[in-house]
């Protein structure tokens, strides 16, 4: 007999149970319980099936009847048995190629065109390959560089926030409470930083930037209230504003970012991302924060700011936030950590006025209790023990060195940039010539093993111009850089025009 | 010199602003800054100042400028110097006893009752003391004990999962995917034990069980849909129901749970816990599950299932779920880690027909985008070693030791069982006389280092019955639990009636 690998688990008898609809014996029943078990791929080859006592006690039934019943399995070859050790899925058994492959699936008797009351599909998001690691150059956005990123001391951290004291506080449930450990740090440290005091119950931890959106969006609109957002903007704010049935209104971006004169006095809610324009990565100067504050005040207008990727100012120092220069609790600002440790995170932040925040914590009591305990400490000693700022200093000395590797390449081929962050950030906003198909472009580009962010996911879909793109550093190293944007240089020129 | 505690980390530059709107000279402003960071608490005794040199560079100020404000600061006893160690925030100086507390809150320029467009508040929820831990006999539901839980291979699995191979994995973002190994292990062992066989598309994991009820009732109901529910059922539910602002209709339960004959046609979707009914814990027999099955066909509505606890059978096997015996996708499937690992874990899942999880699926990333991947992974390989099942067996031996103690105590002190499930379970459901005000008898117990639940947040508003509680023994030592019955009973006995 060959070797086998050895099964991890036997399989359960806990998994088979008789159908009241079934017409055959008991005996019967067992046998197909197994073979359907085994050509639906759910039994696997050499896993251990129930000796026949356990299964009889489980299944109510005599020893015999599923001796029995192994013994017929056994000479259609379904199974074999090693003496004493019991019974096994045979090698060969007739098998299904593919995972519970012929498994019909349920579903038909229900319309689901009816049954389902609200939709929350077809937003459109950039088209992101699962094996981005594996391209040559990978512009794309927004995911942690494995090279920069201080593994051992984020399993340092982890690992002590596993001991059982801490366990045991972190495993209870807490609808209401954030880790105090990570609350004091964002209050005493990160907030600070951006010129913001707040007080702990002025801030709510969530389960990313994204989750922060989402609950601001649900208490702060309605179908009969406006929201106004950057043109371009985000496009995980339109998956957010969508649902709420608001009133979505666009306001295009300048240089300078978003212009307060263009904002509607109709707008109950403003989205921006003043320190570091998303996506055109622009940055508003401060005479026109004041008068967008001065705006608000007028027509008491309610703003979520965006403040994602202030940690990456390695150029200069990052303006304080919006947040800083508001005196009325009229500004809820939104911080993330998933941007500067890494997107599988899932951590940001929200800080407003504690009725806001009181209102937030109910709602996500409701979604989804809390963010995991063992994240929220982990995080929390990265940070307080220094190790995230070391962090923020290596990434942007990296990061500093692949933009102007990119800025000289760029230059060098002829690209022209639409935006470049004035302190810093991850990325460029590119403008190809006009006409020029970005989706198009990516998708030849991918080819090639260059991964470029088309741009028109962050316009309104009425007036999209097809001709932008984003270029990140953050995922690249930086001697595939020049390659990739002599390749991108090369894909322009051969790109058809519209 | 007295000895002081070293700060961990010193205060940074970063967090100094001028205030454009400030009158004061540049010295003074720095003055402010420091005295009132340390008025609020926000900067500590001990804690070191930027050097004048950064804190100079940073503002854009001369050195001087900082020295002599550093200067006057130390005059009035707000900072100390170690000569060449740089300053520090003195002991003498003056201090608010709270941290931040002297920090005025914004928010009075809103009017919040106006801008918040939908609440999330007032929804009843158990009052669960934070430090329940310390109480004598705390009869709580729903928590680890850690006396039980598996820390050791918890963290060893948690290890395994922070090793650098899979950390990359697991630091990238997946909007639409989650954990194949838990997914397989779900599909594999997990439902196959509640007589489901399902596809991975068929699985979505979520924040927690409350996640899935929320992901539910968001894309099935709307103000023109009907959702149907227990009465008693689970307090979370309605933090689900009222924000889709659906009709909501009660169904008493009886002995055996849901009467199906008692489901009004009217009904779009019903939410039901038939294997252990919440809180009741009874179990539905067959007979009515088929009967469940076949009005659901007859009057086309859908049924959310809320198999919770099904691990905790320990008296006999649980009953299949009402979900294998779905054959045409109308059944939504949900299940949670939440009570058999630990609840400040928040894992659960939801098995339904492909089309309503591709929906679930872009509905979680419009939220949150998706559970952070080191708990997922972290739960599959604690599964998959089976350091689960290993978990459960000694669960349910301790469970099933504690029951036997409550039901021997309570029958000794004269106590009134209203439901206990068949196959087991974490509680037992309570009647008290009629008329006792069971919120007035757990304020009482309290006092006494006892904890119970009153049953009131399970029931319609209108129509609440006051004298049932819940008693779970998931969280009391054996040997606390006769003292703790013992002491309800003289509660009961001298607690007031209606």
């Amino acid at each position: 007999m060959q070797e086998r690998r050895a099964a991890t688990m036997g399989i359960s008898e806990e998994t088979f149970f008789f159908d009241p609809r079934s017409q055959g014996t008991l005996q019967q029943q067992i046998q197909e319980m197994v073979a359907q078990g085994i050509l639906s791929g759910r039994f696997r080859v050499g896993e251990k099936l129930p000796s026949s006592r356990k299964l009889a006690a489980h299944l109510g039934v005599s020893r015999i009847t599923v001796t029995l019943a192994y013994t017929e399995l056994m000479a259609d070859a379904y199974i074999f048995t090693r003496g004493k050790s019991g019974y096994f899925v045979s090698p060969d058994a007739p098998q299904s190629p593919k995972f519970l492959a012929s498994h019909v699936p349920a579903g038909n008797g229900v319309d689901w065109s009816r049954a389902m009351g609200r939709r929350f599909s077809n937003v459109p998001r950039p088209d992101k390959p699962a094996d981005w690691r594996t391209y040559h150059a990978p512009f794309i956005y927004g995911q942690a560089d494995n090279t920069l990123f201080d593994h051992q001391n984020w399993r340092n951290c982890a690992l002590r926030a596993l001991g059982q004291r801490e366990f045991d506080s972190l495993a209870t449930d807490a609808f209401q409470q954030d880790d105090p450990i990570l609350v004091e740090y964002i209050a005493r440290h990160s907030l600070p930083r951006r010129g913001i005091i707040a007080r702990p119950e002025e801030i709510i931890v969530t389960l990313g930037a994204q989750n922060a959106l989402w609950i601001a969006a649900q208490i702060l609109l309605t179908q009969r209230r406006t929201a106004t957002v950057e043109n371009p903007s985000y496009y995980g704010l339109r998956e957010v504003l969508t649902p709420t049935r608001c009133k979505e209104i666009r306001v295009d971006i300048d240089a300078d970012g978003l212009p307060p004169d263009a904002i509607p006095t109709e707008t109950d809610v403003l989205f921006t991302t003043p320190s570091h324009q998303c996506p055109s990565t622009v940055t508003m100067p401060l005479a026109r924060r004041q008068a967008l504050m001065a705006r608000a005040a007028k027509d008491d207008f309610l703003i979520v700011e965006d403040d994602y990727e202030y940690e990456m100012s390695f150029l200069k120092a990052a303006t304080p936030a919006l947040k800083s220069m508001d005196h009325d609790g009229r500004v809820i600002y939104i911080g993330s950590f998933s941007k500067s440790l890494f997107p599988g995170l899932r951590l940001g932040y929200m800080v407003g006025s504690e009725e806001f925040i009181r209102e937030a914590r109910e709602l996500r009591s409701a979604m989804l209790r809390h963010p995991p305990g063992h994240m929220q400490r982990t995080t929390a000693y990265f940070l307080s023990l220094g190790h995230y700022d070391a962090l923020l200093r290596r990434q942007g000395r990296a990061f500093h060195r692949r933009r102007n590797v990119m800025t000289a390449a760029i230059e060098e081929y002829g690209l022209r940039i639409a935006g470049s962050g004035s302190f810093g950030g991850s990325s460029l906003w590119m403008r190809a010539p006009d006409g020029t198909d970005t989706d198009a472009l990516a998708h030849d580009l991918r080819a090639h093993g260059v991964l470029i962010e088309p741009g028109g996911v962050y316009f309104d879909d009425g007036l999209k111009p097809t001709n932008y793109y984003r270029l990140a550093y953050s995922s690249v190293s930086e001697d595939r850089i020049p390659a990739g944007i002599a390749r991108i240089a090369t894909a322009l020129k051969n790109a058809p025009k519209a």
